[in-house]
């Protein structure tokens, strides 16, 4: 992409009601706009960065067999109603509307009860299980404060994921592989080395639940681990049982701040039953089916990310969900001609910051949008018929050969 | 994909309330699921049409210098207060709800208002214009009836495109081009020959807009065209002055039964002036912008290719929109393995009926899913050394040999 044909500018400061410093530096590079507390808009970078994410947990995925598909947000309360959580005491972050012609809709916080109801028209027999299903959809949470940047939205984006089985064992193997897709998407996400699997309070069905948490100083969850990290629990399951179950005591554990970047959870009957999603087994006996449900917040993923790797220049994006992998400037006559010939056929990898401004301040905003490698191209390096390359990350610098830069 | 691997189903009926051929064929077909009137979900076969539908568009729009951003759902109402359209008078079709925190807020049936308002952070000088952005994004729209399956929903696909300038002469440059880009996107997604640009009703600064309407038995418009269509508009415009405007005679022109698929709307200061979007001219003066707004309802066109092509066996698919281009069906078991072999490498673009049903079922799947090309491999065809291929729009049929067969 062009710099000089695109919209986005870097801004020298964020809304003044923005606190969150994923908030504030992503508005301030131009990523993300925000429209009130917990609600922002994705400009053409910030969008990318979200496609990446997507592009890697579907990728991992579909490796498993899942499939991909599209709920709506509307939501009819009568499959709620059957479980309870139409209830605003039951689930108290409803967004509720009305239709023209009555009655009343929500806007779904999750997709559970819709997909299981839905389910009901394509499962039949055992024949038809296990299946896999999910979805990117855009989730509204009707949170009293959202002063978390993207973070904690109130309108953000998810990927669920359900699972429907035959049997315990079958959902068992299949909660496995998706700890280990859950354990690769964060490893190329890049924060797979402060992602830790934690357990988490079960519902009436397992006794455990488990979270992937981040560990991150401005995390709203609060998690322990023992020295070697083998061993990691929420703050909501630190009780003795638990520590007895885990083969730790409380003196071993370290708290910390952490942000919860996924969920997986054994819902086994706690959705079939009520919403009577059930399927005839080989002796033509009519038998529930036991769920899971596995979820990932893409939006938070991305400011979680921001936090993780910021730094007082500005953004860090790890390779696969940079927006663009190069952040390329071309500085004098001849220096901006051999960008320009670089940038060629490289339109997806590259922005090409073509615009008249000062070096210094391309170099500023090369800083604040964080693409993983900077290249400069100038008399001073062309002397030594070379570009300069330089590791946002890192801030590691060199000199690359021409010909080695055209291989990139 | 697999059929033994996906978790569709072609059912027998659709929901009684399903009176469009489109919601009906379409859920039969296993590519929706309706939730309530006006709200479905995608299913992965739904899923890729819609994908390959924002495809062409986004190519298209790509190509004009057009940037992808994403605007959120949820609606602060004060832009909308400021243009008069937060009022239900003024806009019948909101669906509005309220903050946990205290306030109302909307869901937006269009984004005039805050992409005005958002550039304000991006637009100051005539330097930053022109500029042209556009989503892909859910809108909602409180209909008081909505029985007309995706070719009206209540919570829909859209793809919407605004643009920027300094003078009437470059936004009228820039409409031109977005008409060409709309042509040339209808002719690819199949309904090129079909789709007419209709003169329509203009607003405060416009004497005229345009619509793109494609002819269809159950449309919701009306329109009027001359003898070679070279006129053709729209009922609320037929009157004497239009005619006398576009030299035709009520007597010339012939009505029918349209469906809008796009409109193109030059609103020069609609927006800008009340939401105050301005820049800075060469002469350091402030100036109003130029605005222009563009859509298209993407799941409504998938709706319309339905209409449009759909015949007594089922759905009928053009190539660019197809979910998948073939249906693969192999017979005995060398037919099966032969089938096997052809699908290695092609899983992106086969549906490879594998399943352990009847090849008569294959087939009436086959013809009600609509994929462009079915191809047969059986022993039959196998002593000729070659598959059957049939066109699902034209019902030819003929035999392909096998080495044919495998450079597809």
């Amino acid at each position: 992409m062009r710099f000089s044909k695109t919209f986005i500018k870097t801004l020298r400061t964020a809304p003044k009601d923005e606190i969150a410093t994923n908030g504030a530096l992503l508005t301030r590079a131009g990523y993300i706009h925000k429209e009130m507390a917990g609600v922002y808009d994705y400009l053409p970078l910030g969008l990318r960065v979200i496609e990446n994410i997507k592009g890697v947990i579907r990728e991992e995925l579909n490796k498993l067999g899942c499939e991909e598909i599209q709920m709506s947000a509307l939501q009819n309360p009568e499959p709620w109603e059957k479980t309870g959580r139409f209830s605003d005491q039951e689930v108290d972050i409803w967004f509720k509307t009305e239709l023209a012609s009555g009655g009343k809709l929500g806007l779904a916080p999750t997709h559970e009860e819709p997909i299981t109801t839905m389910l009901k028209s394509y499962i039949s027999s055992y024949k038809d299980l296990p299946l896999y299903v999910y979805q990117f959809q855009t989730k509204f949470r009707n949170e009293l404060r959202a002063k978390s940047g993207i973070l904690r939205g109130r309108e953000f984006l998810m990927k669920d994921l359900y699972s429907f089985h035959t049997s315990e064992e079958d959902l068992d193997k299949f909660y496995a592989e998706v700890e280990q897709a859950y354990n690769r998407i964060f490893t190329r996400l890049g924060i797979g080395e402060d992602t830790f699997e934690t357990f988490a309070s079960g519902g009436i069905f397992s006794k455990y639940s488990h979270e992937f948490q981040t560990v991150l100083p401005v995390g709203e969850d609060t998690i322990y681990y023992n020295g070697d990290k083998s061993v990691v629990l929420n703050k909501e399951v630190l009780e003795d049982e638990t520590l007895a179950d885990l083969g730790v005591t409380r003196e071993e554990l370290t708290e910390t701040t952490a942000a919860e970047v996924g969920n997986i959870f054994k819902l086994k009957f706690k959705y079939s039953e009520p919403l009577g999603l059930k399927y005839i087994d080989e002796n033509n006996a009519q038998q529930n089916i036991y769920m899971g449900c596995y979820g990932i917040g893409v939006s938070r993923v991305m400011g979680v990310i921001v936090e993780r790797f910021a730094d007082d220049k500005g953004l860090v994006w790890p390779e696969e969900v940079a927006p663009y992998k190069y952040y390329l400037v071309g500085i004098g006559e001849e220096g901006r001609a051999v960008a320009e010939k670089f940038y060629q056929g490289r339109e997806d990898e590259v922005l090409f910051d073509d615009r008249n401004v000062r070096p210094g301040e391309k170099f500023a905003d090369a800083d604040l949008m964080g693409l993983p490698y900077r290249i400069v191209i100038s008399d001073k390096t062309l002397a030594e018929d070379a570009a300069e390359i330089t590791n946002r990350a890192t801030g590691e610098n060199k000199l690359i050969n021409l010909s080695e830069l055209n291989n990139l």
